[in-house]
């Protein structure tokens, strides 16, 4: 059977989410891919631009007078690296970041003032690569010997730093992963505790103060076989995207955290090969199709007095070894929403769950034919507990199910809750930010826009934008963090924060971009196999945005800021790139998304290549020059693509292509295919790529690969990898340029 | 420390000899290249041509009327696979060996008359692939489901196919490692058993009889750990090469075998991707610098009625845990010839053993400051035992020493023995076939030659070369085998048998040659830094020999029959292809041999960059377009020269090269690098292509690499490799076609 990933049985559900990362090449920036069933579509097409490129030639200096060439340098600049200012509320007007020059700083919304907290010098004594701040802004968490695990998790050692005496106070065990301090959520006045848990060698340990001694709440930890509050690989990368497997109540009396057994899942074997004498492989648990999934429970620890454990029972109806719990989520001290998920992924259903009993009361049951998508949406509870706001599909007429903003009542004799939407229309909530007055980002301004609205739970449900007047013209996405005192700040803090982040972040790329020739972007819709398709254009000159992989209910075409190598050719090689969201992609309604159910490979490669050979028919294209590119499970459809007889594809790269579900290809002519692959990768095994090779091999295809010997998913050469994929793209087209003995196609780009 | 091999420690010392494989793509045919200090030089430098080109071009027609082009389908077609005619001493008259149709025949010498034993049909039926016949002519041994272990060792399951009755009488054990059957030495008759010994899970078996029970000898046998009359690795590979670690007295009443022990020995993992759903790899013992190496003991045990086993005493000059075995010899059915190797392999000790006693009597001791070669020459002896024939270097005047003939004389009152030298001169004798009047073959006729000769012993020591008259012209390369009658039939025997050969392979050769262009090879010797360097240049057209990998005393240059992928390139692309001998290799006297002695990386990459400086000068020569080619150590030496600066390389392919020798290159210009490794190469590991691309990766040099998941040092898929190097230079040489600005160039080949 085929490697797909650990949920391939469940090829009808997915649990993921919009991928949060964000990252200058975009390359480490990733969605997972194997919670697939879903599939966003992550091929990009990369198109020779010959028109174009006479035109360009024939005004002469027309090239220097639009800027000088956007470089893989310029990408990996200082102006363009580390835009994330580590935002972090710290009470309702207060805001905590790290300003362009790596200084801790806080700004008071009330005050409009700016004051430095560290200066960055002070982490480099430290050698510090993460930190965080405590609630009573007198310390901070000082994480240093950063060693990655998998996607979110990592080891690191920690000092704490008091930020009166200017000194550090403690230094955490080595080998710890973290938690954040304390930040109780709602309304409740922020806590005093700087350091509240930590997970050493599997296990909890609480730490009340700065220089109390830990207790340690859990002792059935073991390395790589039980985690307590912390994620195994599954967990991390397929169910919660994150490597956080405990929570905090709000007043910080009780914590709640999953057990996950690894005892009976077979473990995969990463080689190793560099770096000693007799290099050794890592193994891991890594279920895959058919194969046993870890047992999890979810247990709740009071830290008030005793350290007494609550088990929390999961529902009935769902099997204990074959269940996921895909969301935790406090709502009072004594009180958990709890979202559980059978293996399939076609039942979810919300509890809350009574931390004194142990009992979980169902709520609210979601079942599919297909897959249920965004499985780790917390929903937003009334302070009554009976009351919570959550996005559910709506259908719109005969156009499908989109999700909207629902209002879930309980009713006063326990009986199933009453739902009633809020929103509704032929486009998305993407994400619910807070209730009161129930903040929200959409697609409502369009597919491919996130916009900021507030929405009255009053009948008739008044709606209204708040970022769609913001940075005129242009900034079409957005994302929000809404500060702990809703709702009388939140808009005003978003003008105001947005203004800093422009302060700070926007003169220098500016300057960029002056003097550079950027890709122009044009967002198409194409009618195709009876579908609204959004394509993506990137047309020299002038920059814009792409993403290359990803995959379940993920979107490959939107306005967020994106700039990356392909954007090197678009501005300097007459290269046109698009990117299709085909069947499988997200936020355009449950029709689309669900597009691919059981028919992966087949109707979302139809899409892409159907807008290939839309696009090929553009008087501005040279169809013998063009190529594919894709990631993960683009990797596959660009394979899948490149090996198929109707394409005219010339040249492909993939990076951790998977290919297990490719089947014999037939393509033996001359085609040039790069293959890019980090050996120690733990989401998409090199196995995958040993497989595709081989095939290759079979089928007489000629290859080029580059390994990225014991590096993981998100390779650390990174700049390298991008300069292999430009230099491919361009070598190749440039080889394949035709000889000019016609020069039937000199029209002029559209 | 870095990884180079199991005797890296032991720079000074290799145990290597010539290597006998033949394959026609020269892939599979291997110099082991870790007992390097040695290190042939294994470069082939692939010019392009631009003058021949152009000469070519401008007589119109010429390529046609020299024929068509020769192809990677020609070298791998029928006519050109599989030439082992797999001949077999059956008696003193007469051979045994497979035709081309794959029937089983034996030629009688005496009446001239051959007659089939075995219809390749009957193979098939028991999709046998390996044979051999018993000495009274009356069994087969067949072995089918043959699993290749290393380079040598395979598992295999048997059965033993009665000639008479014509159907199979027994199935062995299946996963045994076979020995043939028992052919007794000397002039002895040939005995009648069929079948001998086996081992089977690494312990020694006994079966006296076709249908007799098996009787175990050794039963300390343990997988990976304790190896029984079987090699492990290291002596398979660099001390034996071979698997058999056994061997019959003349009369067959006893057997003397080897128990290594690799309980001490760190062990490599080898990775594997591919074939199952948790893919798991294989470890086996492998000895690096300055680890434990295997313990070796050698036991003689007897098999006429009771199984006494003897443990043979070995020098007590030598440690136990450092010593090395690398050849054993019986004299008489009491005594054997041992030849004991400390670690470095700069002391060497031939005994006499007596099965007896156990004790090993000094003979003859062999020290230098560098290393010695050809640890695994059997001394032949004169039947009284006290006299015997071996090569030992010989001094000539200022010129460095030559292996020659010397016959040594054990003196009567124990004293250590007389050496007297039968031959001398600037040349080597390369292998001696038999000892009454000593049949040997020597380069006599040139370093590329090798010609069989026979010696008087009587001063002055008369000497005839038996081969250099046969099949002129041309043929300069001879092997042989000696038939078990010596001396009379010897030379009759050598040249009907080549009669026979000849008509069994040559003309579908010949057919072939006829239509195709064939490179024309020519030796030049180049003084070169102080030494008499000896270049082949393969020109087209006309075919002729290469041999890529080689090393440890091993030629690169010389006459014997050859033809492999550069020779497509030669043929059909206007491509000449040079290989050097430079300091390092063998054959020519021990002072070019030894010239890498702690020069390795130096003195035999500055021979090969003086080559190619004036190669680059030559007119034909287009300088701008030269590549570099070779495998292991020659992968080694290729990526130097490609990354150092003072090269004009712009192409160069390495397969499966050796990194740990390669400091820090600086070249990061455009420059080609194609790298073709087996992930489960047992002999250098994945491993140092990782280690190779990492370093590429850092200095910024592009790379394209191929590997072949689960494939070992013999490369399975080799069709579909040899296919990607003519493809890669083919275009490496397209792409870098200079611009036709000038035609200074314009000169005539030589």
């Amino acid at each position: 059977m085929p490697d797909f990933g650990p949920i391939e049985r469940e090829l009808t559900g997915s649990l993921s989410g919009p991928d949060k990362a964000n990252d200058v090449g975009s390359i480490s920036s990733e969605m997972n891919w194997k919670g697939v069933g879903i599939s966003l579509l992550v091929i990009a097409f990369v198109l020779s631009l010959i028109g174009l490129s006479i035109f360009l030639l024939s005004t002469g200096d027309a090239h220097h007078t639009l800027g000088s060439c956007l470089t893989l340098d310029d990408l990996f600049s200082s102006e363009l690296q580390d835009q994330d200012l580590e935002a972090q509320w710290v009470s309702d007007y207060r805001l905590v970041y790290r300003d362009r020059d790596g200084d801790l700083k806080m700004l008071n919304m009330e005050t409009n003032q700016t004051e430095v907290m560290m200066k960055n010098s002070t982490f480099a004594v430290f050698k510090a690569s993460k930190l965080s701040v405590s609630p009573d802004l007198n310390y901070v968490l000082l994480a240093y010997d950063v060693r990655k695990v998998y996607r979110y998790s990592y080891l690191a050692s920690y000092l704490i730093y008091n930020l009166q005496t200017r000194s550090s106070e403690v230094r955490v065990t080595r080998g710890a992963v973290r938690e954040d301090c304390i930040i109780p959520r709602r309304k409740t006045a922020f806590g005093q505790a700087v350091f509240s848990v930590y997970i050493f060698e599997n296990n909890i340990y609480y730490q009340p103060e700065v220089k109390s001694s830990s207790l340690r709440l859990t002792s059935s930890g073991q390395d790589g076989l039980i985690f307590n509050g912390i994620t195994d690989w599954l967990y991390e990368e397929e169910v919660l995207h994150s490597s956080v497997a405990h929570w905090w109540s709000p007043s910080g009396s009780s914590l709640a955290f999953l057990t996950i057994n690894d005892t009976l899942v077979p473990k995969e074997q990463l080689p190793r090969f560099t770096g000693m004498l007799y290099p050794r492989g890592h193994q891991y648990p890594y279920p895959k199709a058919g194969q046993a999934n870890p047992e999890v429970t979810l247990n709740v620890v009071s830290v008030n007095g005793s350290t007494h454990t609550t088990q929390l029972l999961h529902p009935d109806s769902l099997q204990r070894s074959e269940l996921y719990i895909s969301m935790v989520q406090w709502v009072t001290d004594e009180c958990l929403a709890v979202r559980w998920l059978n293996r399939p992924q076609n039942v979810s259903i919300l509890t809350l769950c009574y931390t004194h009993t142990g009992k979980c009361v169902v709520k609210h049951v979601m079942t599919s034919d297909k897959w249920i998508d965004r499985q780790n949406e917390k929903p937003v509870f009334l302070e009554d507990g009976a009351t919570f706001v959550m996005t559910s599909p709506l259908r719109i007429g005969n156009l499908g199910s989109f999700r909207h903003l629902a209002m879930m009542s309980e009713q006063p004799e326990g009986e199933e809750v009453s739902t009633r939407h809020l929103t509704s229309g032929t486009w998305e909530v993407t994400e619910i930010l807070a209730y009161d007055e129930k903040y929200f980002l959409s697609t409502e301004a369009g597919f491919s826009h996130r916009h900021l609205y507030r929405v009255s739970t009053v009948d008739p449900f008044h709606r209204e934008c708040l970022s769609c007047s913001l940075f005129k013209p242009h900034c079409s996405f957005y994302e929000a963090s809404v500060s702990p005192g809703i709702p009388k700040t939140t808009v005003h803090l978003l003008s105001d924060m947005s203004d800093h982040v422009t302060l700070d972040a926007r003169p220098k790329i500016r300057e960029l971009f002056r003097k550079k020739r950027r890709p122009v972007r044009q967002i198409r819709t194409l009618q195709i196999n009876n579908q609204a398709l959004r394509v993506e254009l990137s047309f020299p000159p002038q920059f814009e945005e792409s993403k290359h992989e990803c995959d379940p209910g993920c979107q490959q075409v939107n306005e967020r800021f994106r700039l990356e190598w392909a954007d090197v050719l678009v501005g300097c090689d007459d290269v046109i790139v698009a990117r299709a969201d085909g069947r499988g992609s997200g936020f355009q309604g449950q029709q689309i998304l669900q597009g691919v159910y059981k028919r992966l490979g087949l109707v979302d490669a139809d899409d892409q290549l159907s807008v290939l050979e839309y696009l090929v028919k553009q008087p501005y294209i040279d169809g013998g020059r063009v190529g594919v590119f894709g990631k993960v499970y683009g990797g596959f459809l660009s394979s899948l693509l490149l090996l198929s007889h109707s394409s005219a594809l010339r040249c492909g790269a993939a990076i951790t292509p998977i290919s297990s579900l490719l089947q014999n290809g037939t393509r033996s002519e001359e085609l040039r295919f790069l293959i890019l692959h980090g050996t120690a990768d733990a989401n998409v095994h090199f196995q995958q790529t040993a497989e595709l090779v081989k095939l290759l091999s079979v089928i007489n295809v000629n290859y080029r690969l580059q390994i990225f010997p014991d590096e993981g998913h998100d390779v650390i050469s990174r700049r390298y990898m991008l300069n292999s994929l430009i230099s491919f793209f361009r070598e190749c087209f440039h080889d394949n340029a035709p000889v000019p003995t016609e020069t039937s196609d000199l029209d002029d780009d559209d």
